[in-house]
């Protein structure tokens, strides 16, 4: 059973001064604490129903974690899932200082993406596409934000996210990069490379007018109706598919 | 200024029973109430700040809808966002029952799509690529929630959506129908009919079995990397954008 004082700790780690003070954070529901179960990430607790314990003790057994039962009950008022009927685990932030040196694939670069969902759902994107980082502006949203963990469905485990200054980074970049825009050339018509950086835009306002000369060339999603614009998820993911499609 | 019934009677309109009951919805956000002042939809009441009823005056005067002028604190206590700064609408709900004969074109179909970010962020990807209708199943999620009517950011109003029997529908569809399996035909590798059925299934189970001898062709969005699926909104953008580019 969950003591109160347990609740509430948990509880906040849906704030990221919090996360970040404890450098933590929280991972909700099956699919998700098995993906970090099997990730090399540092798990410090798992709390899990007897159902979940009993499916997943191998796995519990290999990651040498003992999971705390818990009713499903207390773990929906730990959370943020209105059905949570599985597991919550606590897990070690990574560090993630030092960018690599990236010389070959394609790197998908974030200028201020704000909405944990979309976050969470470009990583499992970038993961589908077989992307092997994601660099985001330091204005980008928390990665481990639980609402961009959930939409991620585990993909955070293997598509690490540098926060950094983009106008730094695209500075002593040498890799073309191809600037998602409204006003772009048609990406039907787009010949992409096989290395190369994706830059997407905020969700309200785009690609920043700073990093407009690092752009080697603007693309535009081909549109034959009338929505001004597509969601900043949906757009990375349309985008991609075109990239990959033009290499493969 | 809002009285409690008021705000109450509003906020009650997250509730589907509710807005059934009384056939309207509630639309909020300058950008959504705006798209709905511009459309065919029959306006009831609009709540707006001064700002707002000074900066669309004459689209106002042209909906003949004068609005109750209120204060921003008030909106954020009515809706479902954090930071609605200028004004929301009750509309009528339009009826649709009669789904119309369709010929020509893309029509999507949607089998219990259940998230509603899900089901408004597919209104404007369909909106985008000109598609004429959405026919979804009974289970789906209702298009008048208030979560989807957000992310559809407008495009409700241009796209209507009929909910009916997929199988009664499908059996009477003489269009060749393209289904999203994760074991299907290599999307790039795919040729696209000018007339056609784009069969979308649920985000946990996917098409169900039913539908499937309705299925002419099973396609698979090209993956090269590691997640096991791809968000329900992000595959249907993917797909119809490749369908789109092998028609245009």
């Amino acid at each position: 059973m969950l003591t109160k004082g347990k609740i509430k700790s948990l509880q906040n780690l849906k704030l990221k001064k919090e996360r970040d003070k404890r450098g933590i954070f929280l991972v909700e529901g099956e699919k998700s604490v098995v993906e970090v179960l099997k990730s090399d990430f540092f798990i410090e607790e798992v709390f899990a129903t007897s159902d979940f314990i009993e499916t997943y003790k191998d796995l519990l057994n290999a990651k040498d974690r003992r999971a705390a039962k818990v009713e499903e009950g207390e773990l929906e008022a730990v959370g943020s899932f209105e059905h949570n009927t599985s597991a919550v685990a606590v897990v070690k932030q990574k560090k993630r200082d030092v960018i690599p040196e990236i010389k070959t694939g394609i790197t998908l670069v974030l200028d201020d993406i704000r909405d944990p969902g979309n976050l969470g759902t470009i990583l499992r994107i970038a993961d589908w596409y077989g992307i092997k980082q994601i660099i985001a502006s330091i204005g980008s949203v928390d990665m481990y934000n639980n609402k961009a963990i959930a939409a991620s469905m585990g993909s955070f485990t293997r598509i690490p996210i540098f926060y950094t200054n983009l106008f730094t980074f695209l500075k002593q970049n040498k890799l073309p990069v191809f600037g998602a825009y409204l006003d772009g050339k048609n990406v039907y018509k787009t010949t992409f490379p096989k290395d190369g950086i994706l830059l997407i835009g905020n969700e309200s306002n785009g690609i920043s007018g700073e990093l407009k000369e690092f752009v080697k060339e603007k693309i535009t999603i081909s549109k034959v109706g009338n929505a001004e614009s597509l969601n900043a998820s949906v757009a990375t993911g349309i985008l991609l598919d075109n990239w990959i499609r033009s290499i493969v």
